[in-house]
């Protein structure tokens, strides 16, 4: 760098604007000691044409040099590098790094994102948990969320959810679900998922016992494990969850999938649901009920939810839009004791303060014309075609090599393997992968490895057409391993 | 209820479909004890004569309370009522209720949904925190919203956001920030509060020290507070945090505001920045830097992020849109240490998977397009003239009556009140709105009631000729209290 006997050698690097540029070079150089303090910078004039660029560019560098403290002086009478002290700080190293939170070395072990995420890019991926796409809803919602952000949005405190959107699901619920729910019963959350968090963050400290059910769902699984809760699994039959099994000592929560155990798709009997109830009651515990997919129910119209038994008010119900609209969408809700309710709220408020005010407003507006209603029939009865698609391949291509369970409701189905170990399982999936046929695993998502090897069958993902290929293929490999 | 000599009164509550009203009276006689186990139902030809509903009615009923397991056997050969145990659980008492987790005692003391949200439907409400409204913004938002919705989705894990966002953030941060960052530094969040849930999941226990201007964001405040950190309120000055006063023994975390430190409108110095980071790395502790509204600014470019300066990488930036676009958008995001990276994702996803897809892919086409940068320097635009007709107006109604801090950027100004006393400043408040002017005090953002009583002036929500009209009023209260 020329001028007033000052040479510094300015690498420009070539990103952004050119001040941008020469700005950065001059802060490097002030910064490691290049450029000492009181150095007197050339004219802005003689810089340009050295650097051969215009004065301009020049002066704007200066004037933000100035602006944020680096230089000090005014065009005109000189322009001089300020009196900061640089001691440059020591490069990073592992040893500065501080060793991670309670919850992050839980978080750590407990995390695995790729459960339910394995095989991209197969031609028939039986991929459970993302629902079915739906073309004709894309423009639907999308003239939804026009409307809605043309909309004025309202104002004020709106950590509980927008009013016209609890209404909405209270109605869905009394009609749907048996469940009679005020709007101030209701919190509008971002997706499922938060609902493990913020009941975490209400009900457990470190060590609080949650009961689980055998096998469970991963993501509250993980949720509560990383939060520092003590999970104690109870086991599961064709009834769902064995109440006769609970502990003596009360736990803080139990949490359940009464409408459609997942993953393992049995139903909570009446008599269960009343046990686990007065159980609840008795033992002063409270009781999540996630209903994750109960919308779908194709023999039966769907049953009523836990919590319309509830007569104690010890049912956390937890729905979601994210399986009867799609997963991308983060909108779920949950109906919550009274004596929970502003603590909830808080809770929802300390972590994000609402939800995208926009997406709640569209949601409103297409449940209330109808259009939610008229979406949630056409997605059931394709999905019933897709199930049954499913079932008759299995009974055609794998016969009574599969024991079918449960496969009533929801958007997959688990198909236990006759006569197999995990180890040959394991090199079915493996072979079943390279011929271009996802399968997925039971075993995940039991705290103990099942004695017997099963299967999720995931049907939204795929075509009737499809389906009927896939078990071909799923035949084929059964063949091979026979 | 007639029929095989039982006789039960059904009374249908009238809400809903009348199958679903029929199977709620049967479902509440069955389990309060009035149809006992065994009991044999009238058949569904005879229910429906004497209720006066059609048959079609009543065999609803029947497969529904089949189907839950209320009743028993088929049309045909006779319904009974299943043999269930129904003792009813006590009513809920407030002996019930379980003592809240430490968290939420925690959280329900600090929380103050209030803050800021003061004074609605006033005619003049200096309002801060909340962006000005932009029609023109609406309009080309819901397009852009239109346009994502109908675009398909791309799959897979996306807890820490959506890619080409991501990819947008680093250009606009490099070219209006100063930042370099990779697109695989960065992590999409629920808006800035969200930041500061992840960042005490991440890097705090229970009791950890973290380090706090004075006075400070409440949003902050009360998300540490309710995790269960420490609080250390360090002084501000003209010049942004006062560093010589940070503690000896290092603290775990450092929460600034360095562009434009919340409320008080100071700039973070160069010197000042400088030492922070030195003091960071030295003591091995990181710094979050909420960079929330640096993009608005007067009298010069924007200065560029600390996280420019910091070759230590103990940074963790935050930038939103909710003060550039709107506050009900939802989105903000974080650049975060390398060292930390796999943790805030993992913390994400563990709160809530991920964002909205639709909103994160609107928002990244409206970057890649130029509509952002547009929207940006119109949003500039009309806010500078805002803020010099608030400066105008109070320097021609309130004069020097009133100090007015630095106003160099933002959406709000802070104005001392000169010759005031905090039970005097309250009163002119109160006074104020009564006719219809909402003013806001700066004291509940400080740890330590401050010596002098000052107001932030919040010029997002009115024009400039409301501006003008509120100043005026606001000289005559102040006139009031000469």
């Amino acid at each position: 760098m020329p001028g007033e006997g000052v040479t510094v050698f300015l690498e420009l690097d070539g990103q952004g604007p050119r001040y941008a540029q020469l700005t950065r070079a001059l802060k490097a150089a002030i910064l490691d000691g290049r450029l000492g303090a009181g150095t007197r910078l050339p004219p802005t004039r003689a810089l340009a044409r050295d650097l051969e660029m215009s004065r301009i560019t020049t002066l704007a560098a200066y004037e933000q040099l100035r602006a944020e403290g680096f230089i000090e002086g005014h065009v005109g009478s000189g322009s001089y590098v300020a009196a900061i002290e640089t001691k440059p700080a020591p490069p990073p190293s592992a040893r500065t790094i501080a060793a991670p939170s309670r919850y992050m070395r839980r978080a750590r072990i407990v995390q695995d994102r790729t459960i339910g995420l394995r095989h991209h890019g197969l031609r028939y991926n039986l991929q459970y948990g993302n629902p079915q796409t739906h073309p004709a809803l894309s423009d639907l919602w999308a003239r939804e969320l026009a409307r809605a952000a043309t909309y004025p949005q309202p104002g004020g405190s709106r950590a509980q959810g927008l009013l016209s959107l609890r209404e909405q699901i209270c109605d869905y619920l009394a009609r749907r679900r048996g469940v009679q729910a005020r709007p101030e019963d209701v919190l509008i959350i971002s997706g499922t998922q938060q609902a493990f968090t913020l009941t975490a963050r209400v009900l457990l400290d470190e060590g609080d016992a949650v009961v689980m059910e055998e096998p469970t769902y991963f993501g509250a699984r993980q949720a509560f494990a990383a939060h520092g809760a003590k999970l104690v699994p109870i086991r599961t039959d064709a009834e769902g969850l064995v109440c006769s099994a609970l502990p003596r000592k009360a736990p803080r929560l139990i949490y359940v999938t009464p409408s459609h155990q997942f993953p393992s798709g049995s139903v909570l009997s009446l008599q269960r649901r009343l046990d686990l109830l007065r159980y609840a009651s008795d033992h002063r515990c409270w009781v999540m009920e996630d209903d994750y997919d109960s919308e779908f129910r194709y023999d039966s119209r769907p049953l009523a939810a836990m919590r319309s038994l509830d007569h104690s008010d010890r049912v956390i119900y937890v729905g979601t839009f994210s399986k009867v609209m799609f997963g991308s969408l983060r909108l779920a809700y949950m109906v919550v004791p009274s004596a929970l309710r502003d603590d909830f709220v808080t809770a929802k408020y300390l972590s994000d303060f609402f939800c995208p005010t926009i997406e709640q407003a569209a949601l409103a507006h297409f449940m209330e014309t109808g259009g939610f209603e008229r979406h949630l029939r056409h997605a059931t009865k394709e999905l019933k075609a897709r199930r049954d698609a499913l079932i008759e391949g299995l009974h055609r291509h794998a016969g009574d090599r599969v024991e079918i369970a449960n496969s009533q409701a929801g958007m997959h189905m688990v198909a236990w393997l006759r006569g197999y170990d995990h180890a040959r399982a394991e090199a079915l999936i493996d072979y079943a992968h390279e011929r271009g046929l996802g399968l997925h695993p039971m075993w995940p998502h039991y705290f103990k490895r099942p004695a017997r090897p099963g299967l999720i069958l995931g049907y939204c993902a795929l075509s009737t057409v499809e389906l009927g290929e896939a078990m071909q293929v799923f035949g084929r490999c059964l063949d091979a391993f026979d």
